[in-house]
């Protein structure tokens, strides 16, 4: 199909009738194949898992470097070895790391909770006392975020995203006069679904930036802070840091795990913030928990050796992850370049690509996908309440499926997004009426 | 000191004076001995976590029966196998089951959390949108249970707890008119502290009982279904079932977990419930969670291989626990029999001794036996906010310390409860003023 390499808006109707019959063509072939494809979730690879095998025999000790029985019940700070090797990692000292269970998910979720029940220290009332609550949300982002939020009625307005993170200017006006406004996700570090990396200043700026709301959390999920694709490897803002010296301590809850380092579903989850924050987080956490599992935080410590272990293991899933993404882009540039109905991220670390294609077509890209067999993150997903007004982003998620089975996918989804590009201008030669997508938006975000 | 057999009400003053110079006399010589003892947490020994150490190089395999890669993201319910083994001890059925991570308090926490955000199924509204919400609580019961509705605000009412289970009758008259009433706690089998068993009557009681919550929900917290002391097994009344049977099926939430069966820090939790409960359970739980640690499930799954593999390990843990429990019946008897100042459990089953002392003395004795180098759990703590209006209950935790350990402690214990009692008969001789302990509360609850 790359044989027109001219705009397709700028075709001719009987170019773009062509066009459009020799996708359909194209796309019945593909469906001939009996693809069963999944591109939906960023999970790691069996290989990559395997990368991690050997902690299915460790730990070779049961006590901790203070000589801790780690099978036993307690420290609910999680163990000192594996705070001090993550404290290192992520720029701040071991008493602002709290090492915790399987899911940082879990312990976002757990903030969020007590927030809701009972508020953060600057907070007037909890959470849940006020009429409203508002998240500012930068788009695309991650799904779970905004789930997570809409679960428990939270309001979401949202921000652009860009190569070096959100709209910061529009994320101020947002959170300098409605004290409704409490809260904003970001992924800080090869973002999900972008893979943009938030700027120093950009960083700063939401540090010093002004809030009407006392209790302004930043939920800093730097899920990705080790995850290079290339030699160019980013540093995370160190928003801690950042936020100390502009005279908000309190302000950021820094998430972070193992799940994509070592086991996805078997990890280590931290939190790090400030020590009132830690201190608050275990003042609830007293209450709920006999303390993490620690025989698996001591696993990792023998695991990994020391956080230059960590950076030296993330190499290997490099090796692993890097060809599917080159595959991706190769595929999509070989199918799409020129036709302007495309565009789509180059991420240099963490585990997706953002797709946009034309306006209005996104879901019928997913739809025709899934018809032939490859299974998308539904249109739209990666925004609040699963609406893309411009119905236009697609997240490629290529780390799960193997090299073979990511180019092939892909070129399958080029076939989609160029069908329903066609289909969709075609319909606008023929009659001007609004695209209808024929199939519709096969599941819920 | 066992020379002395009268009940120690009906001596003389002058034997009494006599009685309390002897018992000043040891208490001294207890505290040259420099001990430093603890009996306050109901943990596993290090003998006893031994016994699971071939978890240490399990799993060996990476796939579950159902062929799914357990090292990566998903599963919100945990791996068919665990689920199957544990159905099958808890008298339930394999979807009436969740497994979860570590920790039986947290899945009651997400419980209790997702109550007050969300409500029940049967709620007209979250829990926390009401003006109160009041537990039924049994005393003496387990500390945790009590300081987590207290950190969230949660009004508690007592009713006694006898040898075969709480006070049904108080429990009806409480939850028959009160809409606030949405609760109550109970360790249904080995109660924590006092070792009782309800009895299939009365769980049958509290399963029918009419309430005017109509989203009232039992705690059904089974922490000690499989931890027998001696041949008399007691088997735990099928709560699900009777609730069922009913018609108020989602009543129950019951909890349990391996964490006195293998490792106490690192086992798995569970959560069995109607299947509707389980529904509502992780239909809130999935935006809260990446799924359970399911490495650890299929870990636990290999080191039992069958739910007999269970009831197997449980012997060897019998065969540590029996004689330090024993030793405390020992150890009381010994010194305190026929005093008439001390009266405690003998558990067939479960982590604890119940030691009931002469009213008003408890806080005292406390105080004495740290000042002699042990630890006890602080007075009062099995009653919510920690007070024992009687002053009299102390919980016993002999599991901790070894067989050796707990003979001394135990002998020192029964030297602070005669001094105590003799200090405080004599203050009545004396001048008959109120008694004031010399020493007061050493820690909160």
């Amino acid at each position: 199909m790359g044989f027109v390499t001219t705009p397709l808006a700028d075709l001719s109707p009987a170019d773009l009738a062509a066009f459009l019959e020799t996708q359909r063509a194209a796309y019945e072939a593909l469906k001939g194949r009996g693809l069963k494809l999944d591109l939906t979730r960023g999970k790691p690879s069996a290989e990559q898992l395997d990368l991690a095998d050997r902690l299915l025999t460790l730990p070779t000790s049961t006590r901790d470097a203070d000589g801790v029985d780690v099978r036993n019940y307690g420290g609910l700070t999680g163990i000192r070895q594996i705070r001090e090797m993550f404290a290192d990692l992520l720029w701040v000292e071991p008493s602002q790391v709290v090492a915790g269970g399987n899911s940082s998910l879990s312990i976002m979720h757990d903030c969020l909770v007590h927030l809701l029940l009972h508020g953060a220290q600057e907070s007037p009332r909890a959470w849940a006392a006020e009429e409203k609550i508002t998240f500012v949300c930068p788009v695309p982002g991650y799904d779970r975020h905004f789930t997570m939020l809409a679960s428990h009625g939270i309001e979401m307005v949202t921000v652009d995203m860009h190569e070096d993170g959100p709209d910061v200017e529009a994320v101020a006006r947002l959170v300098k006069d409605d004290p409704s406004v409490k809260g904003m996700w970001i992924v800080p570090t090869y973002a999900n679904p972008s893979g943009s990396v938030i700027s120093q200043e950009k960083a700063a700026a939401l540090a010093s930036m002004d809030t009407a709301a006392p209790d302004f959390r930043i939920f800093w999920d730097n899920a990705y802070a080790f995850h290079h694709l290339t030699e160019d490897e980013a540093k995370s803002a160190d928003i801690i840091t950042l936020c100390s010296a502009a005279g908000h301590p309190n302000r950021p809850l820094m998430f972070a795990s193992t799940s994509k380092i070592t086991y996805a579903g078997s990890g280590v989850a931290f939190l790090a913030a400030s020590e009132a924050n830690v201190a608050w987080y275990t003042g609830h956490e007293q209450f709920a928990s006999i303390g993490p599992d620690k025989v698996n935080q001591l696993r990792h410590v023998e695991f990994f050796g020391s956080a230059q272990g960590v950076r030296d293991h993330m190499a290997k899933h490099r090796a692993i992850l890097a060809p599917k993404f080159a595959a991706v882009d190769t595929a999509l540039s070989t199918e799409l370049a020129g036709l302007g109905i495309a565009d789509w991220s180059k991420p240099t670390g963490g585990y997706f690509v953002n797709l946009d294609v034309l306006d209005g077509t996104a879901t019928r890209v997913v739809a025709l996908a899934k018809e032939a067999g490859i299974v998308l993150t539904p249109a739209g997903a990666s925004y609040p309440y699963g609406k893309d007004e411009h119905d236009r982003n697609i997240r490629l998620a290529p780390s799960f499926p193997t090299l073979g089975e990511v180019e092939t996918a892909m070129a399958g989804v080029a076939t989609c997004v160029a069908l329903a590009a066609a289909e969709s201008l075609a319909a606008g030669h023929d009659d001007k009426v609004a695209y209808e997508p024929s199939i519709g938006n096969p599941e819920g975000a």
